[in-house]
């Protein structure tokens, strides 16, 4: 049988399975459970994102080998055929299957989003994943995302990211008052606040907006990723850490319609492949970073941590912005206090075992001797 | 058809799969991707861990999820058929296809097992899942694995350990002197470098002999573990960090004929539910151990960080150690030099954004401030 043939005739097999679902009526139980899907999936990531647009890439083999080839998930670069801010609309809408994507790229239209992946002064990598999955936010996210009509997949995270490249030093509160800053979404309106002006840029205007000036700081992910966009040539600080990036979530949302549509199978099946790939993502950053941070600094990159002076201002300004979306949005108020009581926990614990072995460990390198 | 026919009719299949592929002969695809297979698991854990023990269940369930219900897994408590320390062996002679350990267990047999569980002032939890999968990790510790005939897949963390139950504090190294502990493998062998007294008790042994005061100290796991033991109430000095592990790497280890004789449908089916039980397993640790150290504090246990002093012996001795082992193990020399490559640049990197937005938040939990 020809590939067209076969691929004509399941397409057919399908939408038949679909009817006879739709009219109550069971379908042969091996047809139910594992009929031959071929989905698309749009990325907000393009391609030379390899950490990112990889892991879309991951998920989708993961769920090809794990259906014997069944279930096809072709991956599309941000662009290619949905806008890469747009990815999580279009799938609600249903003009594709499924996205990859950082949720608070959604901000805009109910900050909500943002708490699915990263606010200011959160939860780190790990504490999120718990919070995720133990905690009660694949639950309390999924209800908020029923109403746009997609359902949500935890899919790994960009562990901490850096607070971005700037031109000149920051030292005190003061210094931040007129940066021009390439920033979006929560950080923006923190950042407002303590007198820097925001700016949005898309990812491939940030650099010439930077070597112009016409910007005076913009942030990006990490080194690994920032490295590729070249950065470092036309601005020499590289501060740390992304204060309100402690960790962003990267999630695959499904139409909620075609989620349901999925037998109980296919369901397991992605959710096993979106942990692997999880998995797979935060190894990757973890273990590409050390490396590019090494080639910046070798290429005379600067790193400066953002001083307490300046995280205090930025601490108070975040809980101010907290306080004032809670006020009028219910469902972001339910999110952000669970998050909160939880981070108050994580934040307690850390500081017994785990914070203590790495601290002695961060001495010993230090010192040279590791 | 009923239940027993059914299986029966499988197992035959599948037997008869078993002797086509050794033939080279083709079965038709579908048997051969999809048989129905029922194994066994043992755990080296009893039922009442239920972290440890319930990520080997989930494991077994998320695989008989994503299969249909075709591939069954059973899983035992140590002793039910195999006892918990001698569950990997089991594995290798194929007296059961899986098991659900901590590999370090088999550190008598050859010092090499631990490297890929936890040794002393090895990495995090972050920093072993990066190595495992894009730093060498799961290539190198496979190759040795092969050697005593078993496959491996990661299956997830204790997180960073306790440093154990102790009846007196410690001060100084001197303290260490002729103190009785409950400590296995590499550890006890540090341990008896810096004049410590290491004794090898079962689990279910440790608190009558704390009790009794014929030990003086004892380590198990993390708090939420400690507390159902009921260390508690014996030893009033809880320490850390354990030293001995930043993060106990658990493990599925499958029978190497066994792994090698199934799909490539199955053995994707197996990697991607071991991950999401790695997922499971760390935010169960990360999520319940906050309440369990409140409550053995609010039971009176007084918690004691090390001195910088007594780890800086144990460092010392640990690297002895390291090094005797190398100089007369090729395996173990392999592996432990790539941690410890990997290593050197984590500790690097993780001083930059993660470890700064952790200390500015462990700062603001102290002020009470989250």
């Amino acid at each position: 049988m020809a590939t067209l043939n076969r691929r004509k005739f399941f397409k057919a097999a399908g939408a038949g399975g679909a009817a006879m679902a739709a009219a109550g009526i069971a379908a042969p139980a091996i047809a139910q459970s594992a009929p031959e899907l071929k989905w698309r999936m749009t990325a907000s990531w393009p391609k030379s994102l390899d950490t990112l647009y990889g892991g879309a890439e991951a998920f989708a083999k993961y769920v090809s080998e794990a259906t014997d080839g069944k279930f096809q998930i072709q991956v599309f670069a941000a662009g290619e055929i949905v806008p890469g801010l747009q990815a999580t609309e279009a799938v609600g809408a249903g003009t594709v299957e499924m996205c990859h994507t950082a949720p608070y790229y959604m901000w805009g239209k109910d900050p909500t989003f943002a708490l699915g992946c990263a606010t200011p002064f959160g939860l780190n990598t790990r504490m999120q994943q718990s919070w995720w999955n133990e905690g009660g936010g694949e639950k309390l996210m999924n209800e908020f995302y029923a109403k746009h009509n997609v359902f949500d997949l935890y899919a790994g995270n960009t562990t901490a990211q850096m607070g971005g490249w700037f031109r000149k030093e920051l030292n005190t509160p003061d210094d931040l008052k007129g940066v021009k800053m390439r920033i979006a979404g929560f950080a923006g309106a923190v950042m407002a606040k303590v007198g820097m002006v925001p700016q949005q840029i898309a990812g491939g205007d940030i650099y010439p907006a930077l070597e112009k000036g016409t910007i005076d700081a913009a942030e990006w992910v990490g080194p690994y990723d920032d490295e590729k966009l070249g950065f470092y040539k036309v601005a020499k600080y590289y501060y740390y850490p992304g204060w309100w990036e402690g960790g962003a979530m990267i999630h695959i949302h499904v139409n909620k319609e075609k989620w349901e549509g999925l037998s109980a199978h296919y369901k397991a099946v992605l959710r096993a492949a979106a942990a692997q790939s999880a998995i797979l993502l935060i190894g990757k950053y973890d273990a590409l970073n050390p490396q590019a941070v090494k080639r910046l600094v070798a290429n005379g990159t600067q790193l400066r941590p953002f001083s307490e002076g300046i995280l205090d201002v930025c601490f108070k300004a975040a809980n101010d912005v907290y306080a004032e979306i809670s006020a009028k949005n219910e469902d972001f108020k339910k999110v952000w206090e669970s998050i909160k009581a939880f981070r108050g926990d994580q934040y307690l614990w850390v500081q017994v075992a785990e914070n203590t072995y790495d601290t002695y460990m961060m001495i010993q390198q230090r010192k040279k001797t590791l």
